[in-house]
């Protein structure tokens, strides 16, 4: 590794904008292969209590400490027998006495290890970004709270429409949050799953009570048993990244709108600065939505990550490597960039600066023309109604200028429903959050 | 539209391979005007209860038929206006008399008619591919049952290794597609909801009973209430899409088994034969896995489209037409798609046929180097058995040569817990297919 | 097909948003099977020539013609066989005399005849996309001479920054185009070409003169000669895709930017708007960038289909039907919907409105400051400079209080080079254009 | 970085799999700050050379080297100041006098640098994959010849059909690697492309020499010039991202075709063995497939990451960071396993077993059926001979029953033109990479 990672998302400089120290910890190699050493203690432990290892070989086994071990050696040996663990394996007899090591990792495979290690690793990635999406609900729930009559243009196709207020576009985005908080929870017992079944997955190599080994195995790690193998069902990981595509997608659109509504020439929502922050060198007026937009980048990246687990869904017959080493790559990714993603939408959303009287004022000066629309209704009919509006306006005239003096007395930018709107979300998810809190 | 459709899947000639009859029907023209229609309908009863429209407009309107509009008027209008709906609107003022044309389609908007339509079109698609699955299901625990014990080869990385038993592969499919099943379940309710908003989604010019004429509008249409409207929040499309292309790609892992296990080389599982199907003229000994290969096609094309819906999430402020619209054309392949799969993985494990005699041959030609790792591993440990294997295998020798006459006679095919685990999946599959049926 | 076609984008009413006359018709189901039946008209002419069938047979198999066809028997017999050209075929023989009939298509296979008639239908998308692209690229060019030197705000990350002109901004655009066209030119020869080889591609069914009848073939068609069979080696596929998708992605970013500036909160570009057409029924003041918006929906569907066409590289063996019927779904959508994408980008700049007041009002209304940057950085260095400039800017004072009197009459809005850029890809572009009039 | 890389790519144990050392070192932390040097190095040279940056000053900076900067620095400057660059440029200033380090980077934005260097990297990776790919060619040429002759079944749809040889399965291959150098060729020139034009591309800061400045940047590089900025036309990294994914598809297929022949059951096939590798440890006798294996995993992830670039073409304005930022991960990680890939496909062929007794044998346990059906053909007409054999298979007959005693001595494999196909590829490639060699 001369010269530092050759990923950018792995670099001194950069490292910060592509995972949390959460979640690099269980990714990166000590945490890896310590995780590694975790399942393998598991596994002795689950043995040992069956009666196929000796106590004191588990109770060894499960001291194993990744600091302890070579890892250039371990790196060397992977390389050299081009087998994925077998590295790890032949290392560990430097530390452990014979009789000890071979009670290592008997009957397990390479996809046994890595695929139930990646499952405690996933609860780390789930815990964490559950946290930050509940935090993100809580800001926009606050947001809603307190804009929930705080006007502001609804926008179409890019364009001012009639009112909205700006705590009911909070509340559709807390709304949206809020069901990924219920995937994420109906995935969960799906995806934390444990893996244990030997060379094609048939516990062939387990003894008579392999079935309660892998029960043992399993909770011993606090995950679910599953019942059959699923070498090459590999649905979990697929929905776990659809999942995370989903909830990155969300803090994107977030991110999306800020960004438009930080345009000077709107100015509606501004970024919060960190202080000391540069936006830019050449350009130091410039005030850049740094958090939002990168919120869309970790969206895309996330999302052809998430393509790739999908598309590993066909894996082949008992095992696929094909599928399942680009697994390797892509799970991790999907995790790293989804937590960042939920930080980041924190850290936007804690400072989020909203100008009332910015979107006050870009809503006067539109007409609301929704509004007009109605009272003309009521008193032509839907259909000439609409048919004098556009006359009025092809002719350059005003919307006002059709309307009774009483019509334009109720000209009054109307947000519709929004506050009710709001109250009804703000009242179901706070429930929601507080069912939890209990839980 | 002279010279017929522009879209092969739409052709006369290969129509059947992308499509099933009752999802082209809620998807064809004529369905999506009568769907239309009827979501405009149950708008005026809604409005109707709460008294701003009036009784007999509102059963006139609930009488629109697609069949009496002038398809090629409402085209024409759709593309003089540019405009999504008013050329329907427009048209149906040659059928409605103008008092009741007036109360047509008050308040809402193009994304509510259409929003909600999908969610109706939608409900047709999942109880399709749900009861396809299902079957599905029910044939794969037949097949796990049948061939509980019907030893066969595993196979990784695509070599032969340890044995397994093909109702431990079929229970390893079933198992899959009950945890689909799950999440259908699961998503449904978050899938049929209705959307009822006006311009921007604040139900301005729904009056002030506007959440009530929401609720009973939904209601009307057995859809959810939104509560909130979603109209950027596309999260509900983006998710049914992953599923569906969850969906079909375990089709396409178990169409995929059946492609390569169906090689004659290997000859284990055949694909049944339609009476009169002709595989190849020029090579007429072939027979093609048609119904499997298609499998891959059809889940290769669900995941691309997935991928717009997924991407189309990250829509701007309140409406965004870019991904919207790229929405009308990708969710109707991804429905119409899925249901097709679903409808041929049935048809194609209605009537697989399984070689149980090619699948112990081809076992019995390999060595059951798994066990004879165990054997050993028991004598020598696991890291000297490992090596005496490798040393026998450099040197030419067979496996059998290292054991022990007492050894040798236990190195019959052994397929672990493959029996134990199918009887867990029957098992826990039945249960909760007795507690659907029950429900 | 009762109920029309089941694919919105093929529907009376919205076909024109994702078709053009011309592609529709080469891809429709007449279309194609004319195409199919010119095919094999050009195979038995080759063979003709080289003895291997009659000429009179030769002839009248030339004179085919799709509209003598049974399409509905057609179709049933494709059904029945569930063969992709045996439906044909066969129904040929209601239209050939016995002796004729048994000369078509001799020697080849489906994918012969379906792979050399998409290169022929591919030509025909070329050089629409190709001619529409030219005339975007001349509009451009109008665009970047017209408007070589209207200021306009630069904007990065959404935010104003420097200035640079409206014409170089539509050079930067022509410019882009330019390279499509080159791509376009180079890819061509390798696109349009025949395939011929029968059952597996070596020709074994074509006689001693196998080469020459294959070459012969392609030629009648106008076609390069393969050298050798390309059954499974789609990268010519893929290519077409990938450029395709970059086509309509260098029109979205058109369509994006002026559907960004069309906001009437910035209003510098303008869609024009057709005679006619209703932006918004519930919103009558509206006027949305529709074919900005589509721009953008149209490049999103052609990259997924395109991603189908890359993923279908990685066949299997001598043909691969998982991949190669996925294409048959994708490229002629890649297609129809590229070719709409350049003849609406056309449309869109034919009568682009350019508002020169409001970008020069939008523009004064910011701070020159990378002016101001640079005229402190003579006199203080550049790192002092950006240091006074921040702090300037955190004290809340203008930049220009900063500035020597000299200096702030000198802080006129300066695009830089802009003009100089425009007048090289002016000059650069006129002249390939000049070259192809001429060739 | 405590813990190490969270990419598994980058980790000690795994990286191998994931970089080539020459693109890992492009890419490196070090070897990015090097290059950034080196292009600010050219800057100032180009500079001086227009006389406003002293030449000493260009002199030193051209001096500066990576290995003398306190990387931690400069990553806890980029973290305070949320600046891609700002952080090295602060602390050039340890290692410059002042008035030097003012005349760093002058009239430069971020992007110019970064895109500036991107394009030297790509170099690097073009010439490594050009260089392997050429000696790829070159392999499957060698085996084109070797092989022209040796017979092997084809097969379609996974199953056996007509004969063909291995030599042109090979040329197949050999003839689609020809056409990615070509691609490779013509778009070298596209890519490898400087960019200068400070913070929103106009050259505003380079004074009045600017055109000429950037040409003596561009050229102090190797680069073209690329005569208008091109931030937000992304065109030229979409293609490379799409180029390399269809080189790697290639690859995959390549790959994917030997893991199928080398399977025991067909064994026609076999990848090399590398001295010392452990295929399974608990199924010893197994001999996995890694290589093909691992071009198939490549493969999808760099059309995964490929897809990022093709997205990030639709960028706003003149930069957008939310595109950009994707292509800071996404193309490197293109160029390193693209590298790979091609590293790794030279690998697997320069010692591929090749069986071509295998070969024969299963070509010989299947019935020439196309060959059989043309000698009918002869006799009977090509309908009545496909009935025929239809009928014949149809009653459990074999083919050979059918024939007259003269017909069934012709019946011998016949791989049609498949040898002459060989001749024209070879003659054809060795032409093309006889002029490259000489040019």
């Amino acid at each position: 590794m001369t010269g530092g990672s050759a990923r950018i998302a792995d670099s001194a400089m950069y490292a910060h904008l592509w995972g949390t120290p959460a979640v690099r910890a269980v990714f990166a190699e000590q945490g890896r292969l310590q995780g590694w050493l975790d399942v393998l203690a598991a596994l002795a432990r689950a043995q040992a209590a069956h009666g196929t290892v000796p106590d004191p070989a588990a109770e060894r086994i499960g001291a194993l400490r990744a600091a302890d071990l070579d890892l250039e050696r371990v790196a060397a040996e992977t390389r050299a027998t081009g087998h994925s663990t077998l590295g790890l394996i032949r290392v560990l007899a430097d530390v452990l006495p014979p009789e000890v090591h071979r009670q290592v990792y008997v009957g397990a495979t390479v996809q046994d290890l890595t695929d139930t290690w990646t499952s405690t690793a996933l609860r780390t990635v789930l815990d964490e970004v559950g946290r930050d999406l509940r935090r993100v609900e809580e800001l926009l729930l606050d947001l809603a709270v307190e804009h929930r009559d705080t006007l502001q243009a609804g926008r179409t196709h890019g364009q001012p429409g009639a009112p909205i207020t700006f705590g009911w576009k909070a509340a559709t985005w807390a709304d949206e949050v809020r069901r990924h908080l219920d995937r994420l929870r109906e995935g969960r017992p799906r995806w934390l799953t444990g893996q244990l079944g030997g060379g094609v997955g048939t516990l062939a190599a387990q003894g008579p009570d392999a079935l309660l080994v892998r029960a043992r195995f399993c909770a011993e790690l606090g995950l679910a048993d599953p019942g059959i193998s699923w070498l090459t069902a590999r649905d979990r990981v697929a929905e776990v990244g659809a999942v995370l595509a989903m909830v990155t997608g969300t803090l994107a659109r977030i991110g999306n709108d800020v960004y438009e509504l930080q345009r000077p020439e709107i100015g509606e929502l501004r970024e919060p600065t960190a202080p000391g922050a540069v936006g830019s060198i050449t350009m130091p007026h410039k005030r850049n939505p740094e958090r939002s937009e990168h919120l869309d980048t970790l969206a895309r990246l996330v999302r052809a990550n998430a393509g790739v687990l999908m598309e590993g869904m066909v894996g082949a017959h008992e095992r696929d490597g094909r599928s399942w080493k680009a697994e390797w790559v892509a799970l991790p990714e999907v995790c790293l960039l989804s937590a960042t993603a939920a930080a980041m939408a924190v850290a936007l959303l804690e400072d989020l600066e909203v100008d009332a009287g910015a979107m006050r004022a870009n809503l006067e000066a539109l007409v609301s023309s929704e509004q007009a629309l109605t009272l003309l209704t009521g008193r032509l009919g839907k259909h000439e109604a609409q048919a004098a509006l556009q006359a009025s306006l092809a002719a350059g005239q005003r919307f006002s200028d059709l309307l009774t003096a009483d019509e334009a007395a109720q000209l009054q930018p109307d947000p519709g429903q929004a506050g009710a709107m709001v109250d009804l979300v703000v009242a179901r998810l706070r429930t929601a959050r507080t069912a939890e809190d209990d839980a």
